[in-house]
């Protein structure tokens, strides 16, 4: 299997995918394409008709889409345990990683992933004060319920795709709540957390629209 | 099972998983939160801790976000077919209904849904643009695949998630390609299809923004 992926530092579509293979020991090769915004990123156009990172080829197969690659890989190895087993559950958990997926947006546009940047406020929107809010519902509900230290318990597809808003609200200042501290701390305990975000720190590439 | 939704007149999110259960003979009690944009939504607000319509309740379980409940239907009621059967078709299935959810953003936000609306173009962006030629290449390659009717065969929940489409090409005329015609035509002589379109173009209520 390979995955093709953008910076580390910036690319948060393409952590989401990443960081669930890691965490459940899936072996994949890695191709990663530097981001051209510039020139229309031609290279990733290149690679994919979609034109967008990540992308999973798996043989003849390409599957396309941080969410659907993360249900491939569940179906594909349904043992690693990518979805809670208790049909109400996985329920919840798609509900929130879907809301996760076409929601969010100024937080998504005002602060974006940066693995590079240090912690420093910047002044935001109410929407992102809004978003946040959600969010902190969301994880503190979830958490509540299954005990942690993961949304659903262990480490599961949900999780992957909140994974970026770790690190977003950590560098910009943007929560205190006590559910997001602990959240972020397993998070961030993952050596899969750790690699990623080193790999990150040491990419030369500046994309100036991602320096908030 | 209850199925919370929005105007059928105009709620794109909503007709997606009502099309499905529709189609599939899946029995569901409807609930209609009229939308009250300038009042910020409260009678959805106060029905759904998202804020958003569609929400599927079953039970003591609600399910939120179009695409997660269409999920959770293809696992509570199997036999019916809303997922292709082969594990290669599934992802590629779910890689065009995610790229959907989160993408064609200038196609979603210059071109609503009306199913009360008559055939007229209007102006349109080079980003509507775009976004319609990435649809014609994504059906037309599904509908050669799979020999069509629809896009894996037999009507399954990627098609649900692109039913709002078909009256979006239509109304403002942005396709002529053979694939679109042929794909809107059986999607359009769904029983399903014309119970919503009916009960739509008799509502009472307009939404100014969604009149383009
Ligand atoms: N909905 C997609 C979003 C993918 C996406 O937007 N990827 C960005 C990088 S994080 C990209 O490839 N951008 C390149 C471009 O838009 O030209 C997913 O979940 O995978
Ligand atoms: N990503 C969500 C989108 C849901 C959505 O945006 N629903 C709209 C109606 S089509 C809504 O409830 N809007 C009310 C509001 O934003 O106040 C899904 O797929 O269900």
């Amino acid at each position: 299997m390979k995955l093709i992926i953008g910076n580390k530092k910036y690319s948060s579509w393409s952590f989401r995918p990443w960081i669930a293979m890691r965490v459940k020991g899936i072996a994949f090769e890695e191709e990663l394409i530097p981001f051209d915004f510039a020139a229309g990123n031609p290279a990733i156009r290149a690679a994919t008709p979609a034109g967008k990172v990540p992308v999973l080829v798996d043989g003849d197969l390409a599957v396309w889409e941080s969410l659907a690659i993360l249900e491939y890989l569940a179906e594909r190895f349904p043992e690693v345990g990518l979805l809670p087993e208790d049909i109400a559950a996985r329920a919840r958990a798609r509900s929130m990683a879907h809301e996760m997926h076409g929601g969010f947006g100024a937080l998504r546009s005002e602060c974006p992933m940066n693995m590079a940047r240090e912690v420093r406020p910047i002044a935001v929107s109410d929407g992102v004060r809004r978003d946040v809010a959600r969010i902190e519902q969301l994880w503190s509900e979830a958490l509540s319920a299954s005990g942690g230290p993961f949304l659903f318990g262990e480490f599961s597809n949900v999780d992957a795709m909140f994974a970026p808003v770790v690190n977003r609200l950590e560098i910009y200042a943007l929560s205190t709540h006590e559910a997001v501290a602990r959240y972020s701390a397993a998070m961030k305990a993952l050596p899969a957390w750790a690699e990623w975000a080193a790999a990150g720190r040491a990419e030369p590439w500046i994309v100036e629209q991602d320096e908030a």
